[in-house]
């Protein structure tokens, strides 16, 4: 169940280049490659011949050719020569798809090409500031539904108990969560008020006594998730709305669903603190890696329980408002998608709930 | 096809502790620990919630807490904390399963709980004999169906074809086999006088010229064996009823059926001689590995073979008596069970054929 | 999709010897094993009593007793013992499948007896012969469809594009390729005159300037293909039929379709070039190696693919006649043997293309 005009993430800027690329999105195998004018392209990973992918060929400048028996194509998708005749069949083409790089990400169309809008593609304005830093994690894949992956990103409650010696303590197991929608973005917060700092911001935070702290999870449809987490100190009493005078981090994770049950979850963060200090990037870096992989242990998991027969139906909780909202806009997307022509494109640049 | 309506074995009681421990029988989950009082509890290895299974959780006391978001459940399966609500829905639980321990052994009942009659589980008196020495040998793991592995438990005429070397020989091939049953327990047997002793008594018995061996497979059902084999010096001429006298030993096999293609066979041994010698128990385990292995060999191949397509139906032979009887009960049984409300639990405690 | 009334390679012969061996071709579960005599022969490989594979037992002179129970099969496929009884039922045997040995190639039967003519056992002159060194080569394993491995055997256009450095070069690309058939053979090939000679040849032909060369590719149904290639210097301008004047090398390869994923190619070579010289040999298989490690990649990847929901047809190209000619003529015979009774035995001996 996948919605399917949208933008999704293909890969970071850096795994892209001359090399070809065998990428699977959605199901959809595609070869991927950088032109020589540096854009970055994606063609269905298939030649129409003998079914050989394009990934096991060569490249011929910026052409690819097939490694069975030559047939050439274009970065447009057509056929550009066939070997032994002259004459090339209509039906010899590629499908190819809309591809933009942006913050060093690249962002694929899977859907109808007449809808592919450059506007709706993910972006905050964090990422081109001097008082942020921009700081690119790592890939986790994940034996998992994205369905799954991206409930876990819109679920707050879940911190206390999975992660905690990182992200969450046993101080937020019982804050009730607030949930509220704008356009294609959900937003699932709550505040911790006058509490120990969880153990991310005991090492990063610096702070002596109690903080207030919170976490606004972002869940853009169909999978881009943004974490808007930190910590003040309690004394100063902090609005909702000045969440930068505290030591604020956003955790961004963008889900790539590759099959039904394989994710790739590619995460970065961006912060207000310890700018351009590459040493606590990397500390960061190996507590998120913990905790994601906690994650990483429920969501698997959980996958293969849900292949094992099932005799009761599970149960919803106040807890799961995000989640729930979540997955039934997904399945209304999709089912406008699949039966007529209304499936508007999905996508939403940013979106900073105050 | 699974009796439920019976007690099995979900370890040997030294596998169990304060440690959440996943066990699968008969395909159901199961979060298996022991508690406070020493008791050992069975809990439905899901949560109502996500799914996840509740041995990845935590213990909280006797509680389990489940490790995704903290719902708790207590050893009667009742919910009895959802984080973040008040109200308990009635539909948070787990289901329980009755566990009784019995000679070291963790027996669990799979089906009805009002059938779960204590005094089917099986039970022999030399567990609780001074006359008798008990060994707990280890858990042979079999990629095959638990009535195979069964079947191969009631047949005596396997054992010159594939145990040559250890609990078999050529003097016994065409031996005839004896069947009877009792209740809940089937009996295949057989006598072979006046024979060269076969290698485990050829090591463990001391005998000199030949002996009279025989062999008693009991299957008591669903699925626990108890092989009482021995031998004693021709001379004596034995009768049938005073096997005590002999070289006796009991091979008890204890099958837990996971699902239809694993069956895991826990074996111990009982015997009236080299009472409490250790070094005889280790050289006695050796030769039954190398036995059950044979036997493991044999039963994985089958079960490989019969995935394949099948033209022409298996046929049935004399000595297939035990193993045929055996399945037509079983599947008697699981038709009781699985239509009407007449399923009588299924066990017996102990039989010993005179 | 297999034909059964034509005459497979089982192996090489030395690969039988006195050992059981398990060979699975057409899915059909086989044991093979030499007797006394030196005559190999091949039974079903499964017990009917309770379907162990035969080669889990063992011999016993020439017949084979079954690993279990002891039930004895000779090599007419009868059962001649019944340990635990006297009388054998009828349904107590076993299928036996015709095998030849020629040319140290152990070939087999699969369909109807009386249809398994060894007139139709492939063979050609060369394999006795002063004039040619026959080396055998070894077994390649593809996790392929045999057909799509075959068509790769007549397919003279592929060789341009995956063989490089070996078998092949640019000069071919465009060069059009000849198609014709001869009762139960295809050939497909091509000239081409007055190029640098490819690979190989450069390694074996020790021509100093440009070669006449050519590709013969001949398709013996249902699985066996001689590939006849070969140079001689331009400045002979050698005339189609007289290839024995230049240096040329049959590549045969013997294909073994174990079941629609799993492929056995089998390869030796015929040269009337270095006779006797064994380093040459060791040099030609390494080269072999390669080309055909690099068919393997191709023929997995398709293999792959094709297990993929598949959106647009596969389209057909003017070189593909000889690919298109073979499926269409497997199809017909597989349609003719499991409809009617017409199905005539498939198989040639030999055919040279002039």
């Amino acid at each position: 169940m996948y919605i399917k005009n949208a933008w999704y993430v293909a890969g970071w800027a850096n795994e892209f280049g001359e090399a070809l690329n065998r990428v699977v999105i959605l199901e959809q195998p595609l070869v991927m490659y950088r032109k020589s004018d540096d854009k970055v392209v994606a063609l269905e990973d298939r030649c129409p011949h003998r079914l050989l992918p394009l990934s096991k060929g060569k490249r011929i400048g910026d052409d690819v050719q097939c490694g069975y028996h030559g047939m050439t194509f274009n970065c447009e998708g057509a056929c550009i020569r066939v070997p032994g005749q002259d004459n090339v069949p209509s039906s010899a083409y590629v499908c190819t798809f809309p591809v933009v790089e942006k913050n060093n990400i690249v962002f694929i169309w899977m859907g109808e090409k007449s809808k592919a809008d450059e506007k709706l593609i993910f972006d905050m304005p964090e990422f081109n500031s001097n008082l942020w830093h921009v700081h690119q994690g790592d890939a986790l894949h994940l034996k998992a539904n994205y369905l799954n992956v991206a409930e876990n990103l819109v679920d707050p409650a879940h911190v206390s108990f999975v992660h905690p010696t990182t992200l969450g303590n046993a101080a937020s197991e019982n804050v009730p969560v607030h949930v509220d929608t704008q356009g294609d973005v959900l937003v699932a917060w709550r505040w911790i008020r006058d509490a120990e700092p969880v153990g991310f911001f005991q090492k990063f935070g610096g702070f002596e006594g109690n903080v207030d702290r919170w976490h606004y999870y972002y869940l853009h449809l169909p999978s881009i998730a943004v974490i808007d987490f930190g910590s003040a100190d309690t004394q100063l009493n902090l609005d909702e709305a000045d969440r930068d005078k505290g030591v604020r981090i956003f955790a961004l994770h963008f889900l790539t669903p590759v099959n039904e049950h394989y994710t790739i979850d590619r995460w970065l963060h961006i912060r207000n603190t310890a700018i351009d200090d590459e040493a606590a990037s990397a500390q960061m870096d190996a507590m998120f890696r913990i905790a994601f992989n906690e994650d990483k242990e429920i969501l698997e998991a959980i996958d293969e329980q849900e292949h094992l027969p099932q005799t009761r139906k599970p149960i919803r909780l106040a807890i799961d408002k995000g989640p729930t909202v979540y997955r039934r806009r997904i399945r209304d997307r999709v089912e406008l998608e699949t039966t007529e022509d209304l499936g508007e494109p999905v996508g939403s640049t940013f979106f900073h709930h105050e």
